[in-house]
């Protein structure tokens, strides 16, 4: 019998309404003789509830005592997700990480898959079970709950199709597809009816968050196909990953967007690389992550490092900084950043690129603050509450001929 | 080194500032040198909530699916708590009841413990670990998350307590201890400092909610010394229950009041005692608890049969009801009725405690809708509006003679 992979986000389960309208999704593909796991993420905010909580008892929790907190999230929405199926009248089992024999590495918060023991999964779907798997989490060798970082319900559904050789991985988000950028923020977008791994994994790698890297690694590595597709309207053409998609060649896929990043500017007198060094070393290992570093060495008898971190590691940052050296350096930081990256497969395309965002982006007097370059893609910096006009001018220059995309 | 169990409700964890006086109360008691290990039930309303989640779903889940959901409440208590500790600066570690090992029944919603296996708390106490166990829950034996039932942390802790030879088990509540009636209710009254497991399972049986009935079986069975505390105040002087304490004679415990209580009528032309039998062995089938039942029969060419169940299964009994017969049986029923039970050990003195409960409400107007008397107690039910008048009358007219208590 075929089996179909379905993962539904946060936002698809948000409330009882919600949870129906999975469930009618679920049960359809069922009733058409597939057998069925679902993966489903926490209920809209509840993550953030529980991280609330958290803070209310401290700043610095450990990565083991966070894992147990917030797995509870999809343990909730995944016994709704289930009782709403039996509801409807078929059968249904909601199954927590462990459950679902989710084993993972013991780096906390961020676990990486090592195998999923898959035996009970099969039982329940022997027994004409459609199977909820709380996804997000797992467990290490010691027994201990685990979560996979942000995004990592795709991952788990990913991996799930790969371990039980699923037909079909199909994720379901509130947006009907990839697109050439965020239909939310570029009304003009086009929909990719399908893409090849390699150039999924660069949009999500930039910005689009339909997807997340790992997910895209795990199915590229599985060759597991997959498809994303709403799950608010009941269109069923979304976009297909999959390796029979070549990569693309000169060709731009998509315009990504980041929001809420801060830019950063380190001086010292001199030895600027020491201190690269060490703080690309210490940010990586409490996982702060530094983006579109540059370098300039004896400006003005200063040596400067510039680049950009997620506005909510800021304290984080300062902290690590603080410990590093008061005494030679000096910080400084603007909040309220965005980055938009073209999203290209070849580097002599990404030359001609770029001009043609300087010049659009000056065109409307937008200022770049930074640019960064290489094979894969153009980025540039500006300030947030230009970043909305900036993407739509750079999109519409980009694709507005029908022999470019 | 000594071992300490400490238990503390939902209440006691509500929120950030009553997590941190339990973390507080916790490693006072490591500091002075002893292991310990803290049974934790959901905060506050949270179990609540997650039942509201779940009616907006379905009004008939199954057992399996609503323990999923459930047990995610002690999962946030628990893993706050140790992250509460943590910031004190001691070593804390949460366990669901999966990873402390608690073995149940398949009897979801009210499982019973039938083993723990506790070599992962005692290789964490090995490790001078806080361990913080999320009461409440366990796991049967095909791997499914199992509950215990209302109360059911208590059972947790003692049986914790039970089978890892705890010098003490330690129950933390928002009264310092077991009186002669809930001091919330009965300003005056007295707190006694120990009690038999024979009476303090009376008391809890007819409404004492310091403890549920379960867990004082399981100290009694197992001989655990349960200590009922205040989580608030800074006393450490509660009431002890011991096998040590003598069994009372001839004399009262306590008086228990049952709020939320209906009183249902059955009428039938004949016949009475066949929808008695349906109705007591249908009702117990779904859980519905009915009480101090009493039957007439031939009375105006009718039989009558008289109950009392819990207001909260009204709705779910006349379904039930429905099912059984329409044609031949009248049922009618009155909410707000409150229950006061005088609990005693012994029968001759029973005769003469319901003549003052008589007399002494009778002095005060308020009428006696039904009576249950047996060996143990003497119940009345009443009007809830009359019920807190009532148990202070009662309870001056018992006790205000030291030779009585």
């Amino acid at each position: 019998m075929p089996l179909v992979i379905q993962k539904f986000g946060g936002s698809s389960v948000a409330d009882a309404h919600h949870i129906f309208n999975v469930a009618k999704k679920i049960t359809d593909v069922y009733k058409s003789g597939n057998d069925v796991v679902a993966v489903v993420s926490a209920q809209g905010d509840t993550t953030d509830k529980l991280q609330e909580l958290m803070e209310e008892i401290t700043d610095n929790a450990c990565g083991r005592e966070k894992d147990v907190l917030l797995s509870a999230g999809e343990q909730v929405s995944s016994s709704l997700l289930a009782m709403a199926i039996q509801k409807l009248g078929f059968p249904a089992i909601s199954l927590t990480g462990t459950q679902a024999g989710f084993l993972t590495d013991s780096n906390h918060t961020d676990a990486k898959i090592i195998r999923i023991d898959t035996k009970r999964i099969e039982n329940e779907l022997k027994n004409k079970n459609i199977v909820i798997v709380a996804g997000f989490q797992g467990i290490n060798e010691n027994g201990d709950i685990t979560t996979l970082g942000r995004g990592g319900s795709d991952t788990s559904a990913v991996a799930l199709a790969a371990a039980l050789h699923a037909d079909v991985c199909k994720i379901y988000t509130d947006v009907d597809g990839v697109y050439t950028a965020d239909p939310r923020n570029v009304p003009s977008a086009k929909k990719w009816s399908s893409l090849s791994y390699g150039t999924m994994f660069e949009m999500a790698h930039f910005g689009a968050q339909v997807l997340n890297e790992r997910s895209i690694e795990t199915a590229k590595k599985f060759g597991v196909t997959v498809e994303v597709l709403s799950s608010l309207s009941g269109s069923s053409l979304g976009t297909v990953i999959t390796e029979k998609t070549p990569e693309l060649n000169n060709t731009i896929s998509g315009i990504s967007l980041k929001n809420h990043l801060a830019k950063v500017t380190l001086s010292a007198r001199e030895n600027i690389k020491k201190y690269e060094e060490i703080i690309m070393s210490e940010t990586d290992k409490i996982g702060i992550k530094i983006d579109n570093t540059m370098k300039s060495v004896g400006r003005q008898n200063k040596d400067i490092f510039n680049f950009v971190i997620e506005e909510s590691s800021i304290n984080d940052f300062l902290k690590l900084a603080k410990k590093i050296d008061t005494q030679n350096i000096q910080i400084s930081y603007e909040k309220n950043k965005s980055e938009i990256s073209v999203i290209n497969i070849s580097e002599s395309l990404n030359l001609n690129t770029a001009s043609i965002i300087f010049e659009t982006l000056a065109e409307m007097n937008i200022d770049i603050e930074m640019v960064a370059c290489d094979e894969k893609r153009v980025s540039v910096v500006v300030a947030s509450e230009c970043a909305n006009t900036a993407i739509n001018a750079i999109h519409s220059k980009l694709f507005e001929e029908d022999t470019i995309i």
